[in-house]
């Protein structure tokens, strides 16, 4: 999927929104349990109940291949299901992943390159800092997206993420640095919503790129910030809630309140859109 | 296994050798593939022919991941045998995941935390950019280790980890702070052999700690100067080789020729450790 077609998907459903399938299996709903696989069950359900305000699902690996095969086999069944809304959303596998480039390139392999496409994702998260060529293999596919560790929403950001080096910094230089290894057709960038101010800043360096927004939800970002210093011609943003959406009940109505949940938010962005 | 443990087996073997198990089935030998399971079976081979001069084995999740549910079932039955000959060897899970703490916790998890225990590994590498919340949730594991990427062996590694801030380059920076989350009985570094000769100011800021040194062999990097500027009291190595090992041959020959090239490292390191 390229730029315009993930603009004109955000036109259509006037949302920006990314729910991340973190689907803890320690924290699905106890009638699930029964089925074959709770996880897949789960995230199809969830799906189907918020697909009409949602852009993008992204999968977070850790909750999936902390259960072994079985994991992955959910994983694979869900990027499966997801893929035959084809044209309808957008999928990123949340992977942070970054090795040598002869170690990459089978990573980039894992996520875009299965013969059998439905088992292929549109993006997957990377880290930067093993630089270029740990990033480069993942650009290789057409129509695939890299989506590079920028500024995070998590405290630990604070350790090396700000340090300042010649006047920038660290995130800084990654964005500058990294922004011409790709393009604004293959390369977004994480940018936490707990720093939304920076965003202004950030969009200084990366104007036309789209920016991949967790935080806002459990976390405590305000979509408000984000939208107010993120926003640019093509939306440029996907936000990301997960356990506010997909936990907002752990009952047999918890497809029914993501529902709710992901429509509340549909709505606040189609006000932020305007 | 702590830091006495491992240092008894270097001893025990006269060997700090690592042996990578980047298990690509492309460049197995043919007459595996009619085996069930072609890399395990290889693993297997080469672990048997290997175990004598190496002490630790490490797995790049890659080579498994970018077959799916089938690597995955690969490296199960691989780190399983390895568990085997517990006490005989260490066992590293080359990962270099990073994530904010709620999701650490849950790759922590896939390697340390399962409750077969014959799944788990003794070590994990880490990548430092988000932080001290995404490395602590690996440290919570009685016995079990954090590798931290430090200064990496790829050309990669000039692009940020050599940015100077404060007087101290990045993985300086990533060395001083996080040397304080655990302790030299829970925490190694990534050094690339590549670097060998910033060994010694490595050595200044971590002298106690273990280094994992990629990049003996194919990559370039020479033992001796690895040894020259890293080694320390408790040895305070595990040295790297990957395909010049466990590809030495793709005939029939392949476990005795890399029985050859793991006994030719030993020999090297024996006359090193005197």
């Amino acid at each position: 999927m390229n730029k315009e077609e993930l603009y004109q998907l955000i036109v259509a459903k006037k949302s920006f929104l990314c729910v991340g399938l973190d689907s803890d299996i320690a924290k699905l709903p106890k009638h699930l349990m029964d089925c074959e696989d709770p996880v897949f069950e789960f995230n199809k359900q969830i799906i189907d109940a918020t697909i009409d305000f949602t852009v993008a699902y992204k999968p977070n690996l850790a909750f999936y291949e902390s259960r072994g095969v079985e994991g992955m086999q959910s994983l694979e069944k869900t990027i499966q299901y997801l893929n035959k809304f084809k044209g309808q959303l957008f999928t990123i596998a949340d992977a942070k992943r970054g090795d040598i480039g002869n170690t990459s390139k089978l990573y980039a392999k894992s996520f875009f390159g299965n013969e059998d496409a439905t088992k292929n994702f549109n993006a997957v998260t990377v880290a930067p800092y093993m630089g270029e060529d740990s990033v480069s293999p993942f650009l290789e596919y057409p129509g695939k997206w890299v989506i590079l560790l920028a500024l995070t929403s998590n405290r630990g950001a604070e350790d090396f993420q700000l340090l300042k080096s010649e006047g920038k910094k660290l995130f800084e230089h990654v964005l500058e640095k990294s922004e011409k290894w790709g393009c604004t057709e293959n390369m977004m960038y994480v940018v936490g919503a707990t720093q939304a101010r920076m965003l202004a800043d950030i969009r200084k360096i990366v104007p036309d790129h789209f920016l991949l927004v967790p935080g806002v939800g459990a976390q405590g970002g305000s979509l408000e910030e984000v939208a107010k210093y993120g926003l640019n011609d093509s939306c440029g943003l996907l936000v990301n809630a997960s356990r506010s959406i997909i936990f907002a009940s752990n009952g047999t109505d918890f497809a029914d309140r993501a529902k709710q949940e992901a429509w509340a938010m549909q709505k606040d962005m189609e006000k932020l859109l305007k």
